[in-house]
């Protein structure tokens, strides 16, 4: 199961991607985190420090490995479960196997075209075994769906916020969603802090489009002055995206099976 | 004086300039607001409906005009308070000049690297009048920068609110601006809510680079269920901008001279 997520700027994409990785981890063989966001913050919300982080060298760098390896397209070959050449892409914490999409560059130097075009090849090539999921923590905004970086996923989950903006954010992926072909377009309503709230998101919305409303509380740490992988994002959080898992794992129609 | 706001997704960026925006059109003979993020809202956060600024091209279609009037590099002669047929690529709302970046695209269809390296091109090649003033509202993240799309500004303002990771991006964007040749970036501290929050800010900046502490009950509006275009960003508010903006002039030695 191939997940992404996306939304407006500030919903908390990386607060939720966090604890669906957290959630899957404990019910499933192995977890795919990816961040597709060179400005992001995926590895210290699922608790891997920065440093290790950011040692680990960027997906967009194994084009020359594939190459050697396969002459070209057979991505499948590079399940890092199966091959140790793919070690030094991906950092392990647990089951979880964190790899990220691309570097910070030098101001001036060049867009993330490559990287978003490469990430695409390859989650679309990879070969999931039985009970592993793929989550992938997107940049913010539109752009990645431009690209369609994206593109092959089972499901693109939407975070938004009680917010106007975030709102038209959401409406403008699942239409964009729905040009690359992504027939599951789900959102989760974060921040929450009111039953008026509440009802302003799911009046936004198709019946049954919004798997999850979460309360404000409970992302509050993504608002803290700590490092990030020294909050803990709260059992109660992690309860409420057990429940959004189960959603998904139904839409999408890929139970538990390891 | 051209400046360019950025920052992590969901600081502020286009509340605060949006309201440099109001203070500069109360004091300057002209603003030309720029929304340079496709996924974005500054038409509405300086009370232009969205379907008005829906309504005007993005300035990425000016380049054919451009080349029938000059024949390619002249942008000047582009200034639409000397030219007529830029009309139809400006909004004006009092002395403010609204101008959008690009369109929102199909998904899938290509990225916005055109738009990016045109409206570069545009805003180098301004030349403003005196007392003239440029704000782009950059897309959120590190991206822009990569591009070097605000090259050539005279100032980056940074927005952080108090979190680690809007920190962490800040200091990115400052290194990346110098790569770009920026001398001056400066930071706006967001959502502060208390003096430990103001304090985490300061030390987190060389002394001087802070030119001002927004208040967290004045953006609350930005959290809001209606139109932004609805909502009063609040007297005080502007104020403390009004108070940022002459730092700004200050740091750029560009005083008022209308």
């Amino acid at each position: 199961m191939k997940l992404a997520i996306s939304g407006k700027g500030g919903v908390g994409k990386t607060t939720i991607a966090s604890a669906l990785i957290k959630v899957f981890a404990a019910k499933r063989s192995a977890v795919y985190a990816i961040d597709a966001d060179p400005d992001a913050c995926l590895a210290s919300g699922i608790g891997i420090p920065d440093q290790e982080a950011q040692s680990i060298k960027p997906v967009v760098d194994m084009r020359d490995l594939i190459r050697s390896k396969s002459g070209g397209g057979a991505f499948y070959v590079l399940n890092p479960k199966l091959d140790d050449a793919v070690e030094e892409y991906c950092y392990r914490h647990g089951n979880v196997w964190f790899l990220r999409m691309g570097d910070v560059k030098k101001g001036g130097s060049e867009c993330y075209c490559r990287e978003n075009t490469f990430l695409h090849a390859l989650i679309s090539s990879l070969l999931l075994d039985k009970g592993e999921v793929v989550v992938m923590d997107m940049g913010a905004g539109i752009e990645h769906l431009t690209r369609g970086t994206a593109k092959g996923v089972d499901m693109m989950l939407v975070v938004v916020e009680p917010t106007k903006n975030s709102i038209n954010t959401a409406h403008r992926v699942q239409e964009m969603a729905g040009d690359l072909g992504i027939k599951n377009v789900k959102i989760i309503a974060n921040k929450i802090a009111s039953e008026k709230q509440k009802q302003f998101i799911a009046k936004s919305f198709p019946d049954g489009d919004v798997l999850g409303f979460i309360p404000f509380n409970d992302i509050l740490w993504a608002n803290t002055m700590e490092s990030p992988d020294k909050v803990e994002s709260g059992r109660e959080l992690l309860d409420q995206i057990e429940n959004v898992c189960q959603k998904i794992e139904k839409e999408v129609g890929d139970l538990r099976r390891d």
